[in-house]
């Protein structure tokens, strides 16, 4: 069920590896594919006027990658607390962790006031929920 | 006065050459700074509500080109005739062309409309006819 | 048999379309795709030390795309002549052409001499011919 | 002393804000200007058969910034002890910080192997202790 990315000749470097900047958009690829799959698409978002900024994100590169590749991508739910979630990444390509990362993310009403998820979202936060580390474990 | 893009790591690829899809993007570079120049930038643009999609892009690859190569794009005014604008662009590393491009474009009302920019766009215009390879020879 | 390219968050821009640049890189992708395909991945061109730089792109843009379309890019061998190949693509979202675009490319050996691909790669023209345009017809 | 990226059209998204990702590599050019600086280009590095994989990254989004502004990074040594290169940067557009970001660096050897940088690289361990924080406070 993870995401997967093939690496593209355009995403390596002169080091002859995947250009770390790439896997910024792995994330995001992988996230929304996770969005789409919970019925939380970003056109979901668009439609309610609801904007989510990303405010943090890491990555700890743990081997290179590179061209044709497959990276798969676990995602998931690490917190939903108060107006921010945060969301953890494991990149493998075959049995190998290539990268551990996580996101933090807001989310922004109409007039561009954070939104507490748990009160305003209540359908997104019980999908969230479903979707936590300790409800998967 | 040609716009200079100093390559960087991220743009160069397993071939330890600038990736080709780059080009496309220090074209923008050169044609968002050619614009601003002659009073025209994009917010201009933004601000009356016109949108100019890019319609046609064409790139002659002649040298490669890699990291931290100084790359020079010279930007000229081929021909702007009824609701389309054709420019054209050499880049050059040192004295070396490294890339022969053109783009064309054309301009959206906020209707969504194809503007005649002789009629709709006079002073804009204007300033394009002075840029025409004609003009500066 | 399309090569299919769904559209990511990370490629739209502030006109809240799919940015030109990265149709050149759909392009690669399908290319890639397309040589895999046909038993002559970059890969195998890598093993036997012959690079194969782009000369050329070009891209008529017919409809703008975004954000989660799936764009769909069917790929062409238009000529293969001498030292250059020429490739053309139609890319489409559902049945609409949103571009069609060309390119072309040559081959260098280990000591960076073009190579005459009839001569010099006969299986590699062999399998161009049959996906040339003539040939599928 | 600040180095200065202009943001471009092609680094906007829909969001009509400068797309999360682009920040790691105005690190990368940020770093990339700041070695050359000290006498320590990649391309020194490369010249010595040495590679510097970029291990870590994590970046705080304090506000967004869009086309057209001018992102000044700053850039200082957090600690360079044992096999790792910390880097911190804080980027401002005007005077408001718009993210805070941090970087890991180690360094191999022609043979693939980690490399002690007092020990190994002396002369490079003494350009970065005379930008580390303490230093330069």
């Amino acid at each position: 069920m993870a995401y997967k990315h093939l690496v593209q000749y355009y995403e390596t470097d002169r080091m002859k590896i995947t250009h770390h900047s790439n896997y910024i958009r792995f994330m995001e690829e992988a996230r929304s594919d996770f969005l789409r799959h919970i019925g939380w698409g970003y056109e979901e978002f668009e439609r309610r006027g609801i904007l989510s900024p990303v405010v943090h994100v890491e990555c700890d590169y743990r081997k290179t990658t590179t061209y044709a590749d497959v990276i798969e991508v676990d995602i998931i739910v690490e917190e939903m607390k108060g107006v921010r979630l945060k969301l953890g990444y494991i990149m493998r390509v075959w049995e190998d962790v290539v990268c551990e990362a996580k996101s933090a993310h807001c989310f922004l009403d109409e007039d561009g006031r954070l939104m507490n998820v748990k009160k305003q979202l209540p359908e997104f936060y019980v999908e969230l929920q479903r979707h936590r580390r300790e409800a998967l474990e």
